[in-house]
């Protein structure tokens, strides 16, 4: 992993490439990588969809190394959606797989000289760029078994589906998992528009014949990798929830807790959720035929994913996540978990973020387009994307622009960018984390939710403002250098919980690197990443006053606790005070 | 004029009213009024569609009186369009009448029930708010014409079309003209869209028994009067070429100048504009029985309007103006006069903007939705507003919404509002005040065309940077001013050239009001408004980064005359370093 791949889309005579070393990037990886080649090359004014943006794709520090969880994928650029700088990551076997071949990133940059569509191999023998319009508009399963087709079963694929060659600014970029199916996607803030604007439609990636990434000082990595993975197991998130439920545990846990936004953020509770819980999606995937714990990527220990098949037994698509099901079920008052997995696996199809679409949805239900709890209409919306209609247009760029095109006041949105799953009027550490993010509205910059709601990493009263912004700061510090490292977020439960399990996590990275690391560089590296990304911002326009909730969390209570958001707008300019 | 009229439309049990003395608001007009109005009494950071937002209609400080020219309207709210602070004014009848009857603002506040439509009734007897929904969704035509057959033809119309109903953020706020025709408007940054909100549908003026206001100095106005008209009689500007051409006449020479916005802002000149010219246009409404020289509103002593008829002699539309020629003409390469006033007869009825629309249709053709020069495409786009399609509502939300729906780079907007009918690039001047105005792209508020193109008030070379941002200073504090007291914009190129004609400006307000006035209450005035729209954007979230104009004018050279927007993000900073 010594060395970056930049391809030009605006060469002369078409796409291009070069590879280079590291050198000021040296040592970065992941939201790290991707977050400080974005604000050292990207001007923050350009327009996204130009040019001068670049799409930043790259491995964790770990990734392609043995230890585990070290799988996610970070992709970086300037927003489509909210304006400002991005990192997304997803899971899936890419990550590894490119590390391995040695890439830190890859760099898309350039405006390509008309629309023709590329894809890229990348192997042992190098690279390729070949342009191929049979993929035009393809969803990304298509797309996936196009390539499998023709390069056989053993690579990870890097996709985007019709919403990213369409440029809308929920358009996601897909990863394929261990089943070599698109289901992991970098969801948020439309990265699949920029990967489109550079009229790349797949990147393949194939690690034939090269080995996993060796650490420097292999005694103490196998050592701390062996701890961490004990770690993660004796953990009741990590090593029972989330293999035995996914993230789905969550839905009777937000819910009973009164933070789960149902009807486009109108009441905290939702009569459906036993319905659409994860014991609820468990039971029917083994019932069906499906695993209810899988990983999504080789090398993963939680397990927090699992393979739901529809009532015939056949694959419909991955286990739909927490988020997933909320955005498509509670928020739209649907509770027929078949209806969910249905859009999920359009969506992934597609290429759109199931949370902004799930948010749009709702917004056009508050619209009055269609009712609360409409399975049938909001599976036809989320069709209407995938066919690129006018109205599919609207909705796949999200719910900012369908609220503003529609006239909606109550817009569930923080920088342009859809808010998830946790009302910030009942879970207020994550409302700080919506609001003062710069990613725009983001669970996982900073999920306060444990410490809210799980009791994991401490407590903090989810209902009131005390204590919520040193919460959310030490966690967007946190989770700034987790998301360069390459691991899951998910190990924050047992990292957060168990010092043994953290200091393992440090002395992985110390292991692989041979240098001696503490606790104190894992918060400065975190710093660092953070500082960069608000640079980034403040240069394309942002100011405190972005950094707030839209006014009905301040002005309308949330039952079943009649609570409104409290963190004062002083304290929110306090977060980033280093 | 001493009174406010403020309605609540979320009072309980309907909408009521109270009026007010002026208290801390006495002394002001115009746009002096809404912006201080807005300022004071709206949250920056409010959603513009909802409570907190209110919308301001005021006359000028000398509208009602016998003050030439002094017909213009200010409207105010925070803009749907571009988040910030707006004042859009208007000719027609509705600021003389408004005034006689002794408001010096109206203020719709508040949050419907329900979405029932109300229209207001204001004579001389006081006032009445009445539901009326037999008016739903009826164009501003229909409209005025069901309120003609109930109060008779002697009101003013304040009016919006389905386009403000559906809170569409391009959404205009219609005035009638002498005919009484809703041809008038107060057409930029969505201010109809928040009448929508507000669901008030019309108010109607009647001044039947009142008289016009009365100067203090009845001498001093009368002679400060008589000398004002004769200096705007004089000028070749105000007293040949706007009467004899309207604002048309500009179509030739800001073409010939190579600043004429052609195809999406793609070169400078357009080898159709001698067939929608100005002279054209004059020639073929006295043809066809219409008028070439006419005024819109009592008073007018320069009347730059005309009477539009079609093929048949049949009254189609008012003369077109020349910014609504260019959108819909020279900027989608478009020549054809007839399909030019078809569009503005729609976008008048629907009440849309149409400068925003024309560039909205420039998008889409840039976008590849339809060639540049096929008006019938442009035609049925219009005609997509008045539906209300998902793309009529689309298009309606302006030309940013419509660029990120459709993945266009090439969007000419500052603030989220389109830029008018002059290219920054060869007109460097209005560049700069397309870029610094509180308002957006906006070319009255600092029309440096005159000085770069026309000669007027100087002359500075409109392909350089050099002294570009003192003279749009200097005119953006003038205009705000002038926007305060009613008079048409149209006098500033007598007042620039002509010293005389200023003092005697200056002389009308000393004479109405019985002060000592100076030119330097007159900057003073000015640079009071500046600073609250500023103030107010800035805690909306505006920065410097805001006063930019998009890239590509920085990047693509302009034909004729192969230039790029010059002046530099510092300089830009120091246009209002008061």
């Amino acid at each position: 992993m010594d060395k970056i791949l930049r391809i030009n889309v605006g060469a002369q005579g078409g796409p291009g490439f070069s590879e280079e070393p590291l050198g000021d990037y040296a040592g970065l990886g992941g939201r790290a990588m991707t977050s400080t080649i974005v604000s050292t090359e990207v001007p923050p004014l350009c327009h996204p969809l130009g040019a001068d943006n670049k799409l930043v794709i790259a491995p964790g520090m770990l990734s392609g190394s043995a230890a585990v969880m070290s799988g996610r994928m970070s992709v970086g650029c300037k927003s489509p959606l909210t304006g400002g700088i991005k990192e997304s990551n997803s899971g899936g076997q890419g990550a590894q797989v490119l590390a391995r071949l040695g890439y830190a990133a890859i760099i898309l940059e350039g405006r390509p000289a008309d629309d023709t569509l590329y894809k890229v191999l990348i192997n042992k023998d190098g690279v390729q760029i070949v342009p191929d319009n049979s993929l035009k508009l393809l969803g990304n399963y298509d797309t996936v078994e196009k390539l499998k087709a023709e390069y056989g079963d053993s690579i990870a694929c890097i996709t985007i589906g019709p919403a990213g060659e369409r440029k809308m600014s929920a358009a996601t970029i897909a990863f394929t998992d261990m089943e070599l199916r698109p289901t992991r996607h970098a969801g948020r803030g439309g990265v699949g528009a920029v990967m489109g604007s550079k009229c790349v439609k797949a990147i393949v990636l194939d690690d034939e014949g090269l080995e996993k990434r060796t650490p420097e000082n292999i005694e103490k990595f196998k050592a701390a990798n062996k701890l961490f993975t004990e770690g993660l197991r004796k953990h009741p998130v990590c090593g029972e929830g989330l293999p035995a439920y996914g993230t789905n545990v969550l839905t009777n846990v937000v819910s009973e807790a009164g933070g789960y936004p149902t009807n486009n953020f109108s009441t905290g509770s939702f009569d459906g959720a036993s319905k659409i819980s994860g014991e609820t999606q468990a039971e029917t995937e083994i019932a069906r035929g499906g695993l209810a714990t899988h990983g999504c990527h080789k090398g993963c220990v939680i397990r927090c994913s699992g393979i739901y098949n529809d009532k015939d037994g056949n694959f419909l698509t991955k286990q739909p996540e927490y988020e997933t099901v909320w955005a498509h079920g509670g928020n739209c008052g649907i509770d027929d978990l078949d209806a969910i997995a249905k859009m999920d696996r359009m969506d992934d199809d597609f290429g759109v973020d199931t949370i902004e679409m799930g948010a749009t949805i709702g917004v056009m239900m508050e619209a009055g387009y269609a009712q609360f709890g409409d399975a049938e209409a909001a599976i036809n919306l989320v069709k209407e994307v995938g066919k690129g209609s006018d109205l599919g247009r609207i909705l796949g760029n999200g719910a900012a622009v369908t609220g503003k095109v529609f006239g909606v006041e109550r817009v569930p949105v923080v920088k342009g960018q859809a808010l998830p799953a946790y009302d910030p009027r009942a879970v207020q550490g994550i409302g700080v984390t919506y609001a003062t993010s710069p990613m725009g509205g983001d669970h996982t910059a900073g999920y306060a939710v444990a410490t809210n709601l799980l009791g994991v990493g401490g407590s903090v009263d989810p209902l009131k403002g005390e204590g919520q912004i040193e919460l959310s700061r030490n966690l967007q510090i946190a989770t700034a250098a987790i998301d360069s490292t390459g691991m899951c977020l998910f190990i924050a439960f047992a990292i957060l919980d168990q010092p043994e399990t953290f200091q393992a996590l440090v002395d992985i990275l110390g292991g692989f690197y041979d240098q001696n690391m503490t606790a104190d560089d894992v918060t400065a590296l975190g710093k660092s990443v953070l500082t960069k990304e608000r640079d980034f911002n403040k240069k394309a326009g942002f100011t405190s006053q972005h950094d707030r909730l839209p006014e009905f969390f301040k002005n309308e209570k949330l039952a079943p606790h009649n609570v409104t958001f409290s963190v004062t707008d002083e304290e929110l300019d306090e977060v980033f005070n280093w």
